[in-house]
């Protein structure tokens, strides 16, 4: 399954495609949207058709490229801003997943640095390095795959939040591949997984990943985790992130952090599994993210369904930070980071 | 706002009847069901539209009453077989709250005591007991709203977990009137209510209470809870109990546990507030007390809205166990109980 597939014109007469899986439907819907319109891709981001740090970097990169199509018609000049506007408009969509903002730096390189080469041989380079990011995805998941793998045991139960999955990537996913890669390996993996209030990733989406892998899960809500711990019931804890500063602070799904003081709490080992395209350069500590607040609808309708009285005050913030004392280890692509992560994050960069 | 409310009878015509809000249809319909059946207390209970462990021992109450009613026609030996099938039937509805068991212990001794001063006065008793289990909840709810305020300061904002007001009592409630009655005390108090899944008794019901009573509430969902600690915007929690040990283990409502170990990581007093009725003198450490599984379709199906792939496995616990270490303090109608609780518990009944 992938969440994602850039489709190649059939004719000179088609246009490529996006084509994406509509992620609000599922699991009851198993709808799929193609599209030539970068608008159409920035509203998919928006309404969380399209979700998961990873995927959005990807289908951030594949919405500059239908736009690079959209204006081909255009003079240089209005061709340049055309895409540079399609790119900010890409930018504004979600503002925590780094992922989407470092994908979007790189089209722009791409963008500038071949302009001058005429729009035709842009455009070109432009559809070559989403592919290129696209396939750098699939790679890193198959990377963070084997990597985390290493550190499962045969049979673990294993607790998971949110969704890290397929759907969450352009490949096989990060921490869910962890678990997807441990299961092939012939271990034997029980996995509780999180429901993951108020959008419910891990009720409709994990739940429907891992049923189609056959693997062993059971669905929880978000507050039974910590009484499953206290049961003895869970041996590791492995979720995704959104962004994850220099020093190793994680912004990931709230009720991350909840979970990993929980885990703490029972002394039960706590991993990340995120590509370094996660790593935001720039910031040091937890307090720098900027935590996206969503709409209170999200909470007080489920699946359109009103829960709660009508006009009550709401607090839902997207994700929420977990400091690096609480993360046993950081699962990438390239290798585990252990604590320090100011040390180990650092080193990993400087031998790349 | 009485949740229960008995209704004498209008003429020799007419019978005595319960009347109960429907809290399943709670917070977009306010229904209210009249019933002169045991059988359809006993249903209620069991769907939760009669819920919250003080407002069980008082509705059971009444269950038996109905019966005595609808079976004073029989024999003396039929009548007396028949009321304790009903009091049968009351005590399987719920296995974790024991004022059920409590208040039907209450009614079975008063049938037994009476009954052979013929069916008539033996109805009577019944009738009155159950008035007077009603009338003791609505004074405990008082005197746990009092003492309770005296441990909130003015300018306090504080968590609450499920629903324990009015709806939950046959008075104004436990944890939630503590909140209350330090609201009318003029203290400015702020409250962050966990919605409470899977039956959301949170979003429903508290939040339609808290708002009703004009208090500022904000709904989180359960995961946000520790999210809020982290950022210093909590200072205390209270929430009720179902069953209380001798040594002060706390059966509540599933992700009491989870609140509790948070709190304790961030250094924030944790209440648990609860009539004496609560305290289960048989048992002593947690692992005694049965916990009730619920069905799968209430994290499947949330408000009749499929949220998970069909046919998936789902772990459904009701409630958890907090240990005393995690306990700040249980305020009762009598007194605040401190640890150690084994002690202060033991005292207390010892000085009654």
């Amino acid at each position: 399954m992938r969440s994602l597939k850039w489709l190649a014109p059939i004719s000179s007469q088609t246009k490529s495609k996006l084509r994406f899986i509509d992620q609000t439907r599922l699991p009851l819907e198993e709808t799929y949207i193609e599209t030539d319109s970068c608008e159409v891709v920035a509203k998919a981001i928006r309404k969380m058709s399209i979700r998961g740090a990873p995927a959005l970097g990807v289908a951030a990169a594949y919405g500059v490229a239908l736009a690079a199509f959209q204006y081909s018609g255009k003079e240089k000049e209005d061709f340049l801003n055309s895409v540079l506007g399609a790119i900010k408009l890409l930018k504004s969509t979600r503002p925590t997943a780094v992922n989407l903002f470092w994908s979007l730096e790189r089209m722009m390189a791409v963008l500038n640095s071949n302009i001058e080469y005429g729009i035709d041989f842009a455009i070109k380079k432009i559809e070559e390095e989403a592919i290129i990011i696209h396939e750098e995805d699939i790679r890193m998941c198959d990377s963070i795959g084997k990597n985390g793998a290493t550190l499962i045991n045969d049979s673990t139960t294993i607790l998971t939040h949110c969704n890290t999955g397929a759907l969450a990537t352009g490949g096989d996913g990060t921490a869910q591949n962890v678990i997807v890669t441990a299961h092939r390996q012939g271990k034997k993996i029980k996995v509780y997984a999180d429901e993951t209030r108020p959008l419910l990733q891990g009720a409709r989406l994990t739940m429907w990943e891992l049923t189609n892998l056959g693997i062993d899960a059971t669905l929880i809500t978000d507050s039974t985790a910590t009484f499953l711990m206290q049961q003895k019931k869970i041996d590791v804890v492995i979720t995704g992130a959104d962004r994850i500063t220099l020093s190793g602070y994680i912004a990931n799904k709230i009720g991350t952090y909840n979970i990993a003081v929980a885990a703490k709490f029972h002394k039960i080992p706590f991993f990340v599994a995120a590509p370094t395209s996660t790593i935001d350069l720039n910031l040091k500590i937890g307090s720098e993210i900027i935590i996206e607040e969503r709409n209170p609808s999200e909470v007080t309708e489920t699946l359109g369904r009103r829960i709660a009285p009508y006009n009550v005050k709401v607090f839902s913030p997207a994700f929420d930070i977990t400091p690096p004392e609480l993360v046993s280890a950081i699962i990438t692509e390239k290798e585990i980071l252990y604590p320090p992560y100011e040390t180990s994050i650092q080193q990993m960069f400087a031998s790349k």
